[in-house]
This record gives structure tokens, sequence and C-alpha cells, in this order.
């Protein structure tokens, strides 16, 4: 029941067509009643304030390009992840302004012009093989509207690489620091920021690595303060919650 | 080398005393050379902005003491969080304003005026075996100068009592979310608020909660936007990061 | 907002005190809104027609005896889980009709006079240790108005006392089979019967039992038909499926 | 020793062409002795009132039909799961009516008529990639006799789509709710209803989801009551179980 | 359905008092039905060849006492492993020869006279905190009637201890190998010998020895022919196991 | 030092051409010097009384041909598991004696006349897709001169096509006993036998079965007496194993 | 900030050009301040005295060759791990010498004359398959300068090949020992020297090897003194911390 | 066979009096035979260099104080790890030199003198909690003649505290880092030198460190070269390693 069936019910009640008991009666189940949302959540964009994100891994293009085609019409801003080319020249074919960032497998779709903040997200990384769980978070940042800082190669065995970025890390509102084997970079970046760190453990390395499950123990366990951490390669995630972190210091 | 032992190298180059070859033999190290600060590291509290907090478990009453009364040589703010009824009745002998909250099992000295902030800090829990672990989040934020709202049993096998309660959802500028068994409630509160969601998961539960892990699991997983997650049962890192996004928010 | 205050206000537009706009705005919020039920669910025991439980591990029996206290105000049905001797002894001082059950450790308090199931619901364990997790299970259908058969001490190694009592399987509406160390009996016992195995892993074991995980595995993993888990020990919750699933057969 | 030659038996000890003590010998390992099932058990359907499945997965191609092929031979309802398309030709070869359920990848072979049930499955998932699995319960379902009603796309970060769904959720008899990732949808549809919920977690997901594990293990831990669970992907095991309690329900 | 109710049957068929039908009808559930065995199997003893054993752990006392009891009753030789010295002192108060093995935990009653094996089994630990395992194994398969040979602290990591007793590993008609930590002693053994090995992970350990898994997996991995394993910490089972072999090579 | 060699030392002794001192040096080294055994141990066969065996997995097919090559030399007799049509094709070229078995993926070469035993080794699996593990057992078996009785497709679930094959379980000196999924069948084999079972959990199944840890963690926990276990998949082991208790079963 | 700016600093200071509070605020960073390293490190060579190494694992041909080409413009000596055949291709085509290890699956680029070790380092392995690490290790410690003995094939299952070799154990400064399976090898060999033992696990094996942790867990679990262990198949870095300890002894 | 019997075998070889046949018997078995060493391994100190150590957990203190008296009896250096108050009062009972370090736990008697290590160990801690496994390690090391310097509290979230001890780290000949929670602290020690590392984690930590797995794991997945790892907690085994490592330099 919408808002517009919610008033004439009230008017018809009013005007006496309509009994207090038989609108009660209709409006018993309003509490979990249909809010008139569709299926696919096109108004959410408004209620969280960001772009519609299809995650493409696991579903065909085909499955892909329907969803796309669906928000389209409603003109929703939208971002698919995890894209390979396959599904960049698909979604090419449904029209709109379509852009594709290889390195964070984006497509971002009928983009919508966006204040960018002010402030920075500080994206970094410990080896090369990290670099695309750290475009997804940046580009996810970017699309949002934010200013984004990328640092890389600054792995904890060499440290003097990263304390020479130390101005980069003191300049941001918050960091996303991805890395894989070890995992051991979010604790030492958390030490010399007062900041928000999001910790991103990547799939990257092999053996007792178990697939990520290294390091996302290791950030788990990190006795610096103010890391949090969130799923093995979900740069997607880390970038969607540096952008409202960032959206906030912003504002 | 401290400021004043550098200015001192500087001027004895600048008079001549100092050769600048012995000069840049004593500065090689600088890089990586002491910087001034103590093994207890006191001035933290200043460049993180936070007071300096000492983990009691696993350590014997004796060593808290012993740092504690280190740490208010130096005027430091502290707080000694998993401390039982022993450890605060050891700590009011040492002197200073001691303050105990046995739920959130913290004690606090020397706590230093603090500003509080306009915004608010949603510190929320699925059962009431988890209220140890969102007090110990709730008090560490205020003990750091926030505004704690608090709300408890709103498991998702009632999700209305969630929904009862989503004005205090929407006016929070984060959220803590603590829980144990599933650990299901930090995606669907998520879903209604567009603020970053800090998820805690619990020990609490029996057989395949595997002491917290299959909470854990599942907040890592969350498909809900803004979630990042932080170790089992770690009250007090949750209460720390939410703290550095109110303060953001709030200033 | 309840009924009553809905029919209120419906009343109000009707007789022109309260504006269509206001009302619209007052109800606005309705999805979600608070709809008259407090934090503690005793409504829950009409809408789902079962008692108020209570967990009482990891309580303490303060909050057991507490949360009992404000569920007898409302006149709830009410069993205590995982209860031992000093929690029933406390329950017994607030009053009502206290009953204790100890193989099942569960105490009930305020038993509704209810009509027994025509139907029955066979629960079997394959070694005396399993015996408590039967019990929560067999307690808690009996509570919700179950006819019970009990069936213990028939291990897989030992097939024939299994078959010997086959009567009692074909007989019975819904099973509910409890084992520890391997977990094979309830796939032995589904191929004995053509109606639904609720099966529970207990902890009972050493070695690479792994506190019940191999016997969850194996019952996960079975290759008869018609059965499903639950928590390791958790007898309580497929007593409680069993008598959902016996309600239907016996009504 | 079958019941014929068992009669035969009987009436030679009572005609005296066998002497007691040698009928008692042959009867001596009757308890465990033949009992006239071939091999394949194509007395099972009758025995269990369903279907001879075929899991296909892990079969060659060949072994699948010569499997069909004798269990066509007894006149059997034959269903191959986990079947692609070339399953489904070679299937095609030998004759008989068939159909194929490409989404829930089953075959169904000389489908008997079969009463409908009167009442309701929900089959509902969380994401459009936890399709084929519910598709398979859901088919297994229908196969054998159930009306099946389907909801998708309800994951619990968007929980007004599920609310706006609770009419279906409470007339349904039984429920089969899938989901990957955080598998957090049980705990909250079973809240909605006092009918049993069959969860079922699929593998869907990446990194800290193991595949499937960590949905296993929040289902598990469900607080819901009447909540049960099968095997990772298991949806025939779930439309098995439900169909045997709506089929209570229905009669 | 014991041998005695069946000839009597048999008899009324011939003497024409029981109608064939009838019979039929009596004897058509005989393959599952009541063999006459009791719920505690006192028969298993000759069906197997082998006493009652009662697993003390996770019993009480009591229990033990009334299963024992009930064994006495039925002149069966009884073995309560895992049982402490109060197990052992409630056991003497029910009369009969009662013998306590301390090392092993096992307490033997009512013990018959067996004739020992001519062949040995050699039972042999890596360390000194492995010998409880290594003896309930050595006095299980001593209560059996075997001989065996015990050997200690034959570690892997002084490799010339074990093969300074070459002899009684040639002598051994069938090994029992226990070790704890790494586990990697069953490996050597089994290639100083072609007899079989029964390999026992102890829980002994700290770490990364996970209880005993670090030892099972090693055990589980050996390349050396002949070694099969059981849990860990089951030294019994080894011990019976090993006995079947061994009085197979006696005989 | 080979036999030779040290009765030339000795005689050299003996005739006075060695000192007593300069054979007492090289002596000393004895205990573990080269004991004239090359690296590939042909000799093994004969101090074990079995083939030489090749694991071809993870092996490229030249290096599975280069031993096979070197241990033809030394006329042994070669057994190569896990050997693919491939891996046979290549064997054939280097001449000799060569069979393959392609459901036990097993290729025999130069096999030398042995007598068979009298008594039995039952090889039994639960399901279809065991049959390559069973088969792996079986023919290793074969090929050490045992003379094996197969059992297939007689899982837990259907319990009476277990019961009617008791004839062939109690006429076994030793079972191998073979299960996926769920492992259950060990433990109900084992109940119907005085005789040892080894155990073999496959790889088989899906989602929660985890490669075979499932089936692994179910046979280790066994209550029922005699079983012992091997690696998942390890039929080679489980065949070798039996073959020793058979031999010793039959001489 | 490099040597040169810091004299030349140094130098304004002394000359009056700079007063010392500007100098003072341009050194104040300088502990964290960038100390003309370039971001690809090519300086570490000297520091830690060893090559360059690329890990060519997860990367693309060109991102190898790029980082090869950057660190030769530094003239730094260079080794690519896990490098194939197409790796090994590519490196070629940018000139300088370049040689390949195929085994070893190593490319060395711009090898450095270096004095070699008068010590040996002994890398042994357990089996053929576990060769492509131990390669790894010992190429590793040769481009590094160390004299490398090898010795594979010495599994503890046949322990008289491993004894017969102890004369190479005991001439070597330092041992890397590498086994899959049941990882019992260094165990065995540590016992039989007083020099320090490096175990490398592989991921060779089947089942419960569950990719090397089985060995992994027994190497960390060895009761030998002096064993310390790196990450599965980690070839490389055994290697590395061998020659470092091999320097040691030779200087 | 000790070396006298071997010496009166040969003079009687060499006399005639024995037969060569005859002694070529009784050396057959030499290769394994007994080689004079008693199964308290008490020349191992003198063929490892190093003291005999008693691991006292898990052994009651009658065992240690058997062992021990064992070991005098042979002028052994002793050395008891994991040893509380009690073991030492113990210890004293039996004479000799006795002293105890109670932070590592460690009795030492009898100690021999021994020249001091011109080298240092350093050993360092990432915080207060990791003292005890850090003691262990050194006081190990320091009894087996090292020199060793200590320094703890760098844990990585204050990184300029380890940097001013770069001097420390630069002067050791090895490395024993010692870590719980998160273990990030051997890779960043490791990239400030070119010493091996031998990295300790413990299992201080909560929640998601299971007990020092996540520790563990960091370090086996440690980016910097150099680094080998032990058992969690095994501050005794790093300790030793280190020794023979600092001896090689020392020399």
């Amino acid at each position: 029941m919408n808002a517009d069936a919610l008033k004439e019910l009230l008017e018809n009640v009013k005007n006496g067509s309509l009994p207090v008991g038989k609108a009660l009666e209709r409006l018993k189940d309003l509490p979990y009643a249909d809010m008139g949302y569709a299926m696919v959540d096109h108004h959410r964009a408004l209620r969280r304030g960001h772009p519609e994100t299809i995650f493409s891994q696991g579903k065909t293009v085909d499955q892909v390009v329907g969803i796309a085609r669906r928000l389209l019409e409603k003109d929703a801003n939208i971002m698919a992840t995890r894209a390979d080319q396959t599904v960049y020249e698909a979604l090419k074919t449904i029209g709109g302004r379509v852009e594709y960032h290889p390195a964070a497998r984006i497509v971002v779709m009928n983009r919508q012009p966006i204040t960018p903040t002010r402030t920075n997200i500080l994206v970094m990384c410990a080896g090369t093989a990290d670099i695309p769980v750290a475009e997804e978070a940046a580009v996810t940042a970017e699309v949002m509207g934010n200013r984004v800082v990328r640092l890389t190669d600054v792995g904890v065995a060499g440290i003097h690489r990263l304390l020479a970025n130390r101005e980069k890390i003191r300049t941001a509102s918050v960091l996303v620091v991805v890395a894989g084997m070890d995992g051991a970079l979010p604790s030492v970046a958390a030490g010399l920021t007062d900041k928000p760190v999001i910790a991103v453990p990547t799939s990257i390395g092999y053996g007792a690595s178990f697939g990520g499950l290294a390091a996302l123990l290791t950030m788990l366990n990190s006795c610096a303060n103010g890391v949090t951490v969130v799923n093995i390669d979900n740069g997607y995630g880390a970038g969607y919650a540096a952008s409202m972190i960032n959206r906030i210091a912003s504002e």
C-alpha cells in the first residue's frame, strides 16, 4: 500500500464511504505489508545515497544484462563488479554511458554527476598481486564521489617504503589497507594514523595462506586501534564503507 | 635523538664545533633512530587523540598495576579492559580518580574532561548474553567522549522488535552491532541505515558456534553494504573504531 | 501503534478532528513502527502457539529469574532449558506451578492445559551418554502437548537392537534421532521409515569427534531421504521442530 | 527368503515333509537373510511412497543410463538430479516419458499420476545465484505431488521485500529457505511463521564463505524456533523432507 | 522371537494347532523382529568372542555400576575403560573378582580363564606421556588373552633406540604403535616389519598439535605399507583390533 | 657394506692381513652405514614379501617409466597405482607381461606366480561412485595373492541389502569397507562380524563432506569394535593391510 | 632525503644560508621520511647481501618482465621463482645473461660473481614428487653462492636408505629437509645431526594431507631439537634461510 | 653390541676360535643392533653438544624427578622446561646445583662450565603477555652458553619503538622473535636485518586467534626473507635452534 492508496483510504474514512472497521481490517497487516517497493530495489539508491550494484560473479552474462536493463528503466546509477571484458561488451549494447575499469573489474553505467568530497580516502596495498582488490576498492569509492589516493607495494618487510609515505597516511580521513600473505600491513599502518582503517585480506598467497584465511586472521587479531575487517577479496565492501565514512568527513 | 639534541647538533655544525662529515655520520641512522619515546608509549594518547588502554586479560594484577603506575606518572588518561573486581580494587590503591564499570569489565582512571560529541553511536545487541561485549563497546566509546544510545534484545527471529526501533537506527552516525549464535543481526541492521555498521561477533553459543566462529563468518559474508567486522568479543575495538567515526561526524 | 490507537486515529479522521494530512504523517512510519510488542515478547506464545523459552546457559540465576518474573506477569507458559538444580530452586521461589525434569535439565512453569496429540514423536538415541540431549527433545515436545515414545541404546554397531524396534519406528509421525561419536544412527533409522527424521548430533565422544563435529558432518552427509539436522546438543530445537510436524499430523 | 518360500516351508512342516529341526535350521538366519529385494531397490518407492532418485554427479552418463534402464523395467517413477543436458539427451534415448528441468538440473522419467496436495510448500531464496538450488528443491517437491510457491531475491539486507510477502509465508504448511553468503534468511523467515523451516545453505559466496560453510554454520546456530538444516546445496534433500511434511499436512 | 518360541511355533504348525496363514502373519516381521537380545547386549561376548566393555568416561559412577550389575547377572566377562580410582572402588562393592590397572585406567571384572596366544602383540610408544594410551591398548589385549610385549620411549628423533629393538619388532605378529606430537613413529616402525601396524595418535602435545590432530594426520598420511589408524587416544580400539589379528595368527 | 664385503673383511682379520684395530675402525659406523641397498629399494619386496609399488599420481609418465625400468632390471614384481590409460600404454612399451585394471587404475607388471590364499578378503562399498577406490583395494589384494569377494551398493540407508549378504560378511577373514558421504557403513558392518574391518573413506560427496573429511571422521569415531582406518581414497593401503592379515589367516 | 641532500643541508647550516630553525623543521619528519629508496627496492640487495627476487606466480608475464627491466637498470642480481618456460622466454628477450633451471622453476639474470662457501648445505627430500620444491631450495642457495649437496628418495619408511647417507648429514653445516605426505623426515634427520634443520612441507599427497597441512603440522610438532619450519612448498624461503646460516658457517 | 664386544668377536675370528660363518651370522643384524645406548639417552648430550632436556608438562612430579635422577647418574647437564615451583622444589631434594628461572619456567641442574659465545642472540617479543615464551627461549640459549640480548614490548602498531632499537637488531647474529595476536612482528623485524629470524607464535590472544593459530599462519606466510617458524609457544625450540646458529657464528 503506497502513500496515494493510504491517502485515499483515509479520505474514504473521512467521507464515510469506508467504515472504520473495514479500514482497520485493511490496515491490520500494514506493519509487514508491501511498501510499494518492487523486487528490484531501485529505491535503495535514494534511501542509502548510493548506486545499485550488480555482483557479476556467479551470474550469466544474460542475467547481468537483464538486471541492468531493469535498473536503467528506473534511472538508477549502476555499477557491475567482478565484471570481465565479456560483461562489459554485453552491457555496452544496452545503451547509456558505459565505462570499464579493467584492473578493478568494474563496469559503471549511467553515472550521475556527484559532488566530489574535499577529503581523501587512502587505498594502499602490500604487493603487486593485491592490486585488483585495491582497485576494486578505489574505483568503488570514486564512483561514489570520493577523492582517492593510491599507494602500492608497501609491504611490511620493507618498512621504510611505508614510512616514506607518512604524509599520505596522515592526510587521509579513512584508510583502506589491502594485503594478502601474512596480512600484516593494516597493523603497521593503523599505528601511524588516528583515522579508521578498513583492512581487506586477499586470497593472494600459497600453502598455509589457505586462500586468504591467514591474512584474514591476522587482521582480525590486529593489536592496532581502529582496524575493522571485511571479507577476503572484498574490495567493493571496503570501498563502500570507506565512502560512508569519508562522506561524513567531507560534510 | 630528540628535538633538543638535534637542535644542538645543528648549532654545533653552524658554529663549526662539529664538522659536516661527523654530523652526517651521526645522522645516518636517524631514519630508524630513537625518537625520544619511552617503551611505554604515553605520547600515543596525544598522537591518536585517545587514552592509554591496558588489556588486563592474561596479565597478573601486579603487571596491570605496574603499567598503570608508569602511565599515571605521565598524566595519561587510562582505561583497563577485561578487568575484574580484583583489578579494580588493586587500581584503587594507587590513587587518582578511579571508576569501575562491572558490566563492561572496564576500569577508568584519571579521566580527562572531554567535549561530548553532538552525534550518537548506537550500540545494539541480539541477546542478553551479548550484553558484556556490547557494554565494553559502549563504555569505551563513552570514555572517549561519545554520546552512546543502547538497544538490547533485538534478535532477527523477532524482527518486529528491531523495526520498532528504526528511529534509533536512523539517528545514529555509526552503529556497533553485537551478536553471537548465528550473527545475523548486522546484515539486517545495515539494511535499515546508510551509516557504517561495525559488527562484533561474540563467543556466545554452543555446538557449531565454535566459540564465535559461526557469527564471525556470518558477519564477514554479510550482503549488506557498509558492514565491517572486528575480532570475536572485541567490544573495545568496535567502540574505539566507532568513536573515530563519530568524532569525525561530530566535528 | 496498537489496534486501539489505530482505531482511535481512524475515528478521529472520520469525525474530522484529525486532518488526512496529519494522519498520513503519523502512519508514514507504520511499516516499521512499534507494533505494541514489548521487548520481552510475551505475545509470541500466541503467534507461534508455543511457550516462552529461557535458554539458561550463560545467564546468571538472577537474569533467569528476572526474565521469568516478567513473563509470568503476562500469564505466559514458561520453559527454562539448560537449567540446573540451582535455577530450579530459584524459580520455585517466585511462585506458580513449577516442575523440574533433571535428566532434560528443563524447568516448566505455569504450564497451561493443552490437548495431547493423537500421533507420536519417537525420540531415540544411540548411547547412554546421549540421554540428556534426547530427554531435552522429549520433554520439550511433551511440554508442547505431544505424545512421545522413547528408545535408547540402539547404536548401529548392534543393528539387531534397532531392528527389534521397527514397530516403534513405523508408528511415529516424526522421529528425533540423537547420536554422538560417529553419528550414523539417523541414516539407518531414516531407511526404515517414510516419515521425517530430525537428527541431533551430540558432543559425546573424544579425540577426532571434535566436540560433536564428526557426528554433525555425518548427519549432514546422510544418504537417507528425509533427514534434516539441528545444532550439536540442540535437543530443544529438535523437540520444537518435531512438535510443529506432529501437531500437523495430529490435526 | 520371500513370502512364497516361507509359506511353502510352513506347509512342508505342516504336512510332515520337513522336520521341525530342519525348518528351524533354515529359519535361523532369517533375521538377517535376503528379503527378496534386489540390489537396485525398486521396492523402496512403495515403502517410502516416493520415486527412485539417481544422483548423477560423479557418475558417467553410461552409469546413469544403466541404472535408469534397470529401474524402468520395474515401472519405477524416476528422477535424475544434478543432471546436465548430456544426461538428459542420453536418457531420452531409452524411451518413456522424459521431462527436463534445466534450472533445477533434474530429469523426470515415467512420472506416475499423483494427487496434488491441497497445501503449499513455500520455497524462497535470498539471491539470484541461489536459484538452481531453490529450483532443485521446488521441482523435487513438485515431482512428489506438492503444490509449490516460489519467492526469490528476498535477502535480509532489504528486509521490506521479505515482509511484503508475509502472506505467502503465512499460508505455507512448510518452508524451504535457501541462502548462501551469510545464510541469515532462515532465521528471519522462521520468526514470521509457526511452521517448520528447512534451511538450505548454498556454496554461493567467496572468501570466508568457504564453499558454503559460513551459511551452514549460521543456519545451525539460528535462534529461531523450528529451523532444521540440510547439507550445502542439497536442494533435493530439502524438497524431499518438505514433501514428507506437506503430505502429512495435506492428508 | 527366540529359538524356543520359533520351535514352538513350528510344532504348532506341524500339529495343526496353528494355521499356516497365521504363522505366516507372525513371521512377517521376523527379518527385523526382536531376536531375543535384551538392550544390554550380553550375548555379543559370544558372538564376537570378547568381553563386554563399559566406556566409563562421560558416565556417572552410578551409571557404570548399574550397567556392570546387569552384565554380571549374565555372567559376562567385563572391562570398564577410562575408569579412575572412584569407579574402581565402586565396582569392588558389587562383588566378583575385580582387578584395577591404574596406568591403563581399566577395571576388569569376572575375568574368564582364556587360552593365551602363542604369538605376540608389540605395543610401543614414543614418549613417557603416551604410556597411558599404550597401556590401555596393552591391557585390553591381555584381557582378551594375548601375549603382549611393551616398548617405550623410542621416539624417531633418537632412531638408534628404535633400531636397537628390531628383534622385538620382527617377532611380533601385529604392532600397536602409539605416538603424540609429530606422530612419526608408525611410519618408521612399519618400515621395519612386514606385519600390520595399528597406529594410535595421542592428544599429547601443545600448540599446533591441536589435541592430537597433527599426529592423526601424520599417521593417515604414512607412506609405509600396512599402517591403519584409530581415533586419538583410542588405546582400547587398537588393542581390540590387534587382538583380532593376533588371535588369527595364533590359531 | 654388503655381506660379501663383510665376509672378506672377516677373512682378512682371520688370515691376519687386516689388524683388529683397523677392522674395528671400519666397522664403527656400521650401525648406520650403507647396507648395500640402492636408492630404489628392490630388496624390500623380499623383506616385506610384496611387490614394488609406484604411486603414479603427481609423477610424469617419463618418471613412472624410468622407475619401472630400474625395477624390472631387478626382476621385481611391479604395481603402478593411480595409473591412467596413458601410463599403461607407456609401460607396455618397455616389455614384460603388462596387465591393466582400468576400474582400479592399476597396472601390474612382471607378476610372479603366487600361491593363492584359502581364506577370503571381503571388499564392500556403499555406492556406485565408491567403486574405483574399492577396486583399488580389491586388485591390490589380488595381485598379492588373495582371494577377494566383492559387494557393492550396500549403503546403510537400505540396511536390508547389507543384511541380505551376511553370509559373505561372516565367511571373510578380514573386511575392507569403502564409503563416502556419511561414511557410516563400516560401523554397521563391523557389528556383524568378529573379524578386523579396514575402513576406507572416499572423497565422494559434496558440500559438508569436505572432500571425504566427513566420512573419515565418522570412521575414526566408530563405536564398533575392530575398525581401523586408512587415508581418504587409499584403496591401495587398505588392500595391502588386508592382505597382510589374510596371509596370516591363510597360513 | 638522501645522503647528498642531507650533506647539502648541513653545509647550508654551516655556512649560514639555512637557519637552524628551518633545518630543524625540514628534519622533523626524517625518522619516517623518504630515505631515497624507490618503490622497487634495488638497494635491498646490498643491505641484505642478496639478489632481488621476483615471485612470478600470480603475476602476468608482462608484470614479471616489467619488474625485471627496472631491476636491471640498477644492475641488480635477479632471480625469478615459480617461473615457467614462458616467463623464461620472455626474460631472455630483455637482454643480459639469463639461465633457466626448469626443475627448480627459477630464472637467474645478471648473476654477479660470488665467492663460493667452503661449507655445505644438504638439501634432502623424501619422495620423487618433492623434487621441484627441493630444487627450488637448492638452486636458490646456489645462486646465493653456497655449495649444495643433494639427497633424494630417503623416506622414513625405508630408514636404511637415510642411514646409509649419514656422512652427508654429518658434514653439512645446515640441512634443508623437504617432505610431503606424513612429513616425518625432518624429525628423523634432525636426530642424526647437531646442525640446524629447516623443514619444508610440500603439498604432495592426497586425502587427509589437505594440501600439505598434515606435513606442516608434523614438522611444527617435531620432537627433535633444531627444527624450524617454512611455509608449504616454500623451497625458496628455506634455501634463503639456509644460505644465511651457511654464510655464517663459511666465514 | 658395543665396541668391546665387537673387538672380542674380531679377535676370536683372528685366533680361529670363531669361524667366519658364525661371525657373519652374529654381525648380520648389526646395522640395526643395540649400539650400547641405554634407553635414557645420556650420550646425546655429547653427540649434539647440548644438555638433556625434560619437558615437564604432562608429566607427574615423580616422573620428572625419576628421569632427572637417572640423568644425574651419568653426569648429564640437565634442563627441565615447563616446570612450575613444585617441580623446582622436588628437584632441589635430589641434590646437585639447582637453579630456577620462574619467568621462563625452567629448572637447570648440574650446569657445566661452558665458554660463552662472543656473538649475541636477540630475543624480542611484542607484548607483556608474550614474556614467558620469550624467557623460555632466552634462558634456554643462556644455559647453552649464549650471550642473549632481550627486547620487549615492541609491537608493530607502535613501529617507532621497534625502529628505536635497530642497533640491537643489527648486532645480533640471529633473532628470536616472539609474538601472539596478529603475529606480525617477525615480518617487520626480518626486514631490518640480514640475519636469520626464528619466529615463535604464542597462544596469547582471544577470539579468532584460535590459541595461536592466527599468529602461526601469519609467520608461515611472512614475505620477509630469512624467517623460519617453530610450534606455538615453543620458546625452548627457538632458543635451541638459535643457539645452534649462534654457536656457528661465534666459532
